[in-house]
Parts: structure tokens; sequence; C-alpha cells
């Protein structure tokens, strides 16, 4: 999975320390798969995934929409050359200060999934188009969806119905099937549900134009995922099933398989050991971990694979650890993970699949590590 | 719990955003307790706990000993005041050029739980002081203690015969019952382990001369925990138990304990809403949350008091939830948390007990926010 490229930079370039390295090409080339794949479909980046200015200006340039958490999101898509006519402001959760600075930048679609965030949209954002966000359940996602967002489709109606007497645009629903989504029909019941509120809302006399699909497209980490081609067949089928041949505006939101493979995390071994004469297993200790960047292991959910030197070498179950002095900062220990028998401190370790959701959750300074290092090439 | 020099801060500083006061008198308090409470032992200060150079200046200047993490730790130990001699490179994961640097530095004692980490220190820092960590079962404790740091008390001995064979000093033992331990005598078993190290130690002609017996002093979050006093004569009590008139010299390192009621962090309430309709209880959003500095409600393990003006109204549950757009920031869910019925959006809300493992552990830009600001007064 680590692209000749990235080799090739940890080779001639050698940086100290953990560092991530994206290789922009496999960036380009997951964008284009996308619009292949879903070809009606509008692209929103979600920015979150990985904010470097680098990703930023290569989506912006090949045509890519900008899904934003926050005002500095909405100002870096701007600065990477992106119009605000492509930027939703895609938080459910929003001060109404942040609403009227998105506002006054030029941002006119947002996210809301309650009546109190119609109001302050309403009133920082007059006019501006909502699409609200429903509830699904998430099965079959890798990484934990909670009832933080969207609210049931029946309310859904309700919140639309509301903005559109305040006086904005009622523009669509949106939905987030879980990420790292690995069943390609995860979406049809979500669009079956927005089907409802589609019709619920038309017989009070508005008409959405609008269904914002989300994310939850995965990135390869240890299995194998379905091709965007496949979940793309899926979703028109899907779309077809249950809008007919009046399909609306879609928007998909695509962020960690934009740029989940690629990245890749180097690493070192700083220390491996046992707790007693008795282990069965080693204890093996990088110097990244779960506050350096690696924070979606939290409860062992994302499983990243390693590449050593050494795998062709016999393999041993070992626990993985970070650096830190945080006992919590265990990676693996539950679910244990084979690595080489013969794995020597100061082996370099390459963690593959690591582009997305890992630079900018890194802590700032925990234990007095630095924050982890990022390269786009 | 807030005293009144920080509500007189946000009274009259007005800062925005979420932010971290810290009162230095508070700090002082508990050092001077400490200090009280166990007179005959070394305070070594866990600077990962909260490394405000305003905090590490402050303890310098008391008379205090540093904990440190990292190599930058050391650092900003060695600018706050502290001498060389003062500091203790308490991580058992060292990089062998770290402990090369630290050495260089000055710094003479170190923490080992492995024969191969008293390989790199006998290599990089040759006739240092080494201390072996020995593995407790954290019972009792609210912040998990994995197995990750420590090794059997068997292993310890070999351990530290080992050093010794490699001309290191071989110092003590040392410990860690575990973060927010609120058993006064959860440090009992251990000292008798300890005492056995010490005692197998001595049949093979090495005398050891210190236990380290860690950090684990709580802060006040909801519930009472015991004084500084309490803990101190029942440790004193055990120390006197398992080595008699022969008492060593003894290091505890406190972090939590030391700057944890010392803090408060300022937050805004941006979003109250339901998902239903039928909905019993609110979800409440802040505009802080487990990306934003507080990671320890990772599993909703610390449970921090919040404070409000409405605090004198008619209380409900609901759920707390941190303002990104990521599923897993939510605070209490399983454990929801009682706020004011009456509480509003764009209310402020003060959570106290925040000065310890708070700024730090912050994300350096997750959804585009901005690191939790700091300021000590």
């Amino acid at each position: 999975m680590t692209s000749q490229r990235i080799l090739d930079f940890f080779k001639t370039r050698q940086p100290e320390g953990p560092c991530l390295v994206v290789d922009l090409d496999v960036v380009a080339g997951n964008f284009k798969a996308f619009r292949h794949a879903l070809p009606d479909s509008h692209i929103y980046y979600a920015v979150k995934a990985n904010p470097a200015p680098e990703v930023l200006r290569l989506l912006a340039g090949l045509g890519s929409n900008f899904d934003c958490a926050s005002v500095a999101e909405i100002e870096m898509a701007l600065d990477a050359g992106a119009t605000a006519a492509r930027i939703s402001f895609g938080n459910t959760i929003k001060k109404e200060r942040d609403v009227a600075r998105a506002h006054a930048l030029g941002v006119n679609l947002f996210a809301v999934d309650s009546h109190e965030e119609v109001e302050k949209i309403a009133r920082a954002a007059p006019g501006a188009r909502v699409f609200c966000r429903v509830l699904t359940n998430g099965e079959g996602a890798e990484w934990p969806l909670s009832r933080k967002f969207g609210c049931v489709p029946q309310m859904a109606v309700d919140v639309l119905v509301y903005a559109h007497q305040l006086g904005l645009e009622s523009f669509g629903v949106s939905f987030h099937v879980g990420s790292q989504m690995t069943k390609v029909d995860a979406w049809d019941a979500a669009l079956a549900d927005a089907k409802r509120v589609f019709v619920s809302l038309a017989k009070q006399g508005i008409e959405l134009k609008m269904v914002n699909m989300g994310g939850g497209f995965p990135t390869k980490y240890l299995k194998d995922v379905p091709t965007a081609q496949a979940y793309g067949q899926a979703i028109f089928a899907s779309l077809s099933r249950h809008f007919g041949n009046r399909i609306p505006m879609t928007i998909i939101e695509p962020g960690r398989g934009m740029v989940g493979n690629a990245g890749v995390i180097k690493s070192e071994v700083v220390l491996i050991s046992k707790k007693s004469d008795n282990d069965e297993h080693r204890w093996v200790f990088l110097d990244i971990g779960k506050f350096g960047g690696l924070a979606e292991t939290m409860d062992e959910a994302i499983r990243y694979p390693i590449r050593t030197e050494r795998d062709a070498d016999d393999m041993g179950l070992c626990v993985l650890a970070g650096p830190t002095c945080d006992s919590a900062d265990v990676m693996y220990e539950k679910n244990m993970y084979p690595l080489p028998l013969s794995l020597t401190i100061g082996d370099e370790v390459l963690i593959e699949g690591t582009g997305a959701y890992t630079t900018t959750y890194s802590a700032v300074a925990f234990n007095g590590f630095e924050p982890l290092k990022s390269y786009c090439i």
C-alpha cells in the first residue's frame, strides 16, 4: 500500500521522529475514482480528515467542493482556492457568531438537525440554504457512530418546515451511514428515509432539492474494502429505487475514503520488552501512539496495516503501545498485533492507511512530545 | 471549588473561546500540603500533568523536584529554574539518543522496567542511577491503569542486578498505584513488594536506597477525596510496617493532585436540542470536548464538576457532547449529567478540577478548532 514515491521520500529525506507523508497522486486518483463512480454527485471533501493546504489546493484544482466543520476550515478552503459557493458548513453544532462569520465569507449552505440551530441561521445567515441531518443506525461502520448528529425523520420534517417559515431555503436532507462503512448497501435505508422527508415536505408545498449522502466511504486497512465503483452502483440503484426518475441533486462527503490510503506514518521502535520471564507476548513500544496521531485506535477501532523490513521473518503477536507515560496510550492489546519476532529496538515501521484523521487529532504537546509532522509529496 | 481569583479573572478579562485558568495560589497550597503530609518524601512534580511555565517556575521556587516524561519536559524544568540534580527521567520508554541528551543535560536518575532499557542507559548514561518500576494492580483508581509500565517484582530484581553488572547505580524501586486513587491504603501492597525487592538485592550485595511511590494522589471532582494528610499517614504507616526503622529515601510524583483542583475551564453552551419530540433528555453541546482538552472523559472515566449560573434551578439529566463533527466526541452519555433545565444556548459553564491533563492533551487543530488556551494567575 505504501507508494514508491513515499518509500523514496523516506529513503532520501530520512526525517527525524514520527511523521506522516501523503502522496498527492493517490489523493488525485481517489478523487477521480469518486467522480467516476458517482458522476452525478457533487463531491464535498470532508476537510477535517486532512486539512493540509497541499491536499486542499489539489482538490480545489480538481473541482472538489468542501465540507467544513468550523470557520477555520472554511477559511482554509477559501485560501486553497475554493469559492464560497463550493463550501458547506456541515457541522450541526455552530455558535451563532460563527454562522454569521461564515455567511459574511459568502457561505450559503448550512447543516441543521434542530429547531434551535435553524433559529441561529435564520438570524445570522438570513435566506441561506439549510439541509437537515437525519439519524441513521451506523450498522456495519468500523468507527463508532453515536446518536450525536441528526434527528429522527419526522422531526426533520418539522425542522425543515420551521426553516421555511423563518425565511430560509429548506434545501434538502443529509445523513451519515457511519465512518469506514464496509457495506455498500448501507445507504439504502437512509435514502428511503430521505425520500419520505421529501414527500412530507412536498405535501406542505416545500420542494426539497438535495440529498447529502455524507461520507463513510472506507479506506483499505487490513481487510479489503469494496471499490468506489461498487459503492457508486449500489447508491445509484438505491436512488433510482426510492426517487424513480426524479433523482434530486446529490452530495457525497468523502474524507477517509479520499485521503486515508494516501498517507503513511513512519515510526520507530523505542522498546521491546516483557513484563515477566513467563510472558508469552512482547510489548512493542513505538514513538507514536494514541496521543500522537493514532487516536482512532481508541477502543482498538481502527486497525492499521504495519509494515517492517523484517516481514518475511516469523511473526508473533504483541501488545502495541505508544511512548507516553499515560497508561491509556496502548493501541492494540485485547486484539494483539502480529509483528516479526526479529523486530529490534530502533527499527523503522511504516503505519499505512494513515492519511486521514491523524495529524489534526495529534495532541499539542502531551508528555512534551511534538505533534505529528506532515509532508505532502 | 472555583476560586474567587479565577471568577474575577473571567469577569474582568472575558476571554473569547474555551480556556483554562490556573490559580497558582492553589498549586502552592497543594505543594505545601504534600510537604506537610509526607515531610520525609521528596516531591517530584509530574510535569506532564500541566507543564505551564508559570506552574513549573512556582514549583521550582518552592523546592520541588521534577518527574519528566521526555527531553522536552526536562528542558522545560531546567528553564523553570530546576537543576538537573532535581530531575528524574521517569518514562520507562526512551529512545537511546534521548537518554544521551538527558545525560548531557546533567540528568542522572532514570526509570527502567526491562533489561533492554538498562542496556540503553548503560551505553548512553554510564554510571547513572536507575530505579525499576514494579507492576501494581491499580484497583481503586479512576483513570485506567494498564499493564503498560513495570514488570513483576522477581523480574525487577533481575533488572536491577543487571544494571549493577553494567556499571549503573541500582538505586531503587518505583511503582504507581493508579491515577486518581481514592483508597489511602493502596500503597501498602506495593510497598510490601518494594521491600521484597530490597531484600533480594541485599542478598546479592546490592543496597537499594530509594522507593519512588509514584503519583495517584487524587483531586476533588464530584466526590470528596481523602486529604493529603490522610494519604501521608497511611503511607507512613505502611513504610514503617514494611521497612521498620530503616525507611529508605522516598519519592512521590503528584501531578493531578498538585494541579487538578487549581484549574477551571470556561466553556460556552453551543446548542441544546433533542433528537425527537419524544426524547426525554436533552443533548447539551459545549465548545470544548474530548479532542479540545477533555480527553480524560474517555470511557466517561473522569467526571468533572460543572458549574453554571443557573444551578439553583431544577436540574435534569442530559447527554453532554463536544463541538466537533466526530461522533466519538461525546463526554457523558451512558452516565448522563445533571444540568439546570433552564440552561440556555450561549450560557457560560465552568468545568472545575481541570488543571491537570487538559491543555497538553488538546488536539492541534481537530476540525479546525484551536487548542485549549491557558492562563496562570
